[in-house]
């Protein structure tokens, strides 16, 4: 038993996607969600800097009594995952590994297709994660460097990105990938596209629900679920823009979201 | 749907607690399984020629129409799944993956044991899927070689066992392991012995039960799940003593073994 909140974080929103599936499987347990949207996005940065944002932010969750922590990012996960969880006491996952599962689990054909960021791709995790699950699994990648922005903008359907979306995916969809992560927590947003681009028999993975399906055994098999029976609360932090914030978390998480707070890493004394 | 049956096997009679787990955990699923007491235990053979008995078995259950396989055996694991996942078309699962994954969900200090044959620890095979799964937790590990020899002759209990467990679990007790993972699917036969001497705050972690959860998830996701209503068949087939597998294999698995199959793998045509 454990009643102090999960701590979920992401470079922006696209985590919210991660937080919806969380509050679906585990509606009993309180999150406290941090979006770095003043440096979003993360993709197209130098992966030993986001190392560098994602410890600061696991400080300033631990400052915050988190009892575990979600990278619910892709490129955290990559860029500083493992270091995070040698470094921290507590329990931390990421979104790669649960995706890759689910995708290995999935595939009929063995050839399973991955997009994302630049960073995420060119660190080859999700190669290294699915080859450690099934080494017989052929693993296409593409990053997909505009979709984050995009998304973050609102913009998720219309002919400019479904054009851009085409031209990501045309060499997944001609190596005849059957399964296709979407390994970034961005994308769950664009998957009505990227399923119309993919053709309705590739299964598409989302990185949110597999993560949250982990978290929540995990949570049960250590035994640190909430056993409070009030209401459990959700607190939303933002580095950036809250008003934006505000406006796209209704629309990808929904009415659970209803004030963001504006928080500044280094106001908080963490060292940046 | 796929109502081809599911392919097990192991050295010997270990692999028959991963056919409980699965017969549980998929009651309507067909069952083969594969015991090869004739050259059991696998434990403390060379791995080069433990993987080659691994692909006479799969090449013997491919014959047989099976629609996956389960590599139901640690060692055999250790020794051959990358490979097998890598030659063979059909979907193959091993026992070190699902136990590790048990493992790292359920620690709560981060100190992991595990125990098995000399040729599953040396191979360092838990340490490299726990290391992928989270890269902060401390792994101790130790062979326990006689186990497999006292379960195959049916002596689970008294002072000699007792004795000898004892002196293999010292380390991992002095260590303050709170997870130990039965790393040989033999081991959940001495699980009262090993609890007794670990003391009943360590977790003790079954390969069994872990594999059998992941061969449903694959098989509901994969969509190959038997349909017929008619009630499943199980058969058993050994390369050695017939008489001893079927009493060992009533005490191990219960009602469902009703008769045993003699078998030898160079009468089947396969090459030994």
């Amino acid at each position: 038993m454990d009643n102090r909140p999960i701590g979920i974080f992401d470079s922006g929103v696209g985590g919210l996607t991660v937080v919806r599936e969380v509050i679906n499987f585990l509606p009993n347990e309180n999150i406290i969600y941090f979006g770095d949207t003043l440096r979003c996005p993360y993709g197209s940065k130098d992966l030993n800097d986001v190392r560098k944002f994602v410890f600061e932010i696991i400080d300033f969750l631990l400052n915050e009594d988190v009892k575990s922590i979600v990278i619910a990012c892709n490129t955290g996960t990559a860029a500083g995952l493992y270091e995070a969880q040698s470094k921290f006491k507590l329990p931390i996952i990421g979104v790669i590994e649960p995706g890759a599962r689910g995708a290995v689990l999935s595939t009929r054909n063995k050839k399973v297709g991955v997009i994302g960021t630049v960073g995420t791709i060119n660190s080859g995790a999700y190669q290294r994660v699915i080859k450690t699950l099934d080494a017989g699994i052929k693993v296409y990648s593409n990053a997909c460097p505009e979709f984050v922005e995009f998304v973050e903008r609102g913009e998720t359907t219309g002919m400019k990105i479904k054009k851009i979306g085409e031209i990501y995916l045309q060499s997944l969809k001609e190596a005849g990938v059957d399964t296709l992560i979407l390994g970034c927590t961005h994308y769950p947003l664009l998957s009505g596209l990227i399923q119309e681009i993919m053709g309705s028999s590739v299964k598409l993975i989302s990185s949110a629900a597999e993560t949250a399906k982990e978290l929540k055994e995990l949570i049960e098999r250590k035994e640190i679920m909430r056993e409070e029976n009030s209401p459990p609360f959700y607190r939303f932090l933002s580095t950036g823009d809250i008003k934006l914030f505000l406006e796209l978390g209704k629309k990808f998480l929904g009415k659970e979201i209803t004030t963001v707070e504006k928080v500044s890493l280094s106001r908080e004394g963490v060292k940046g």
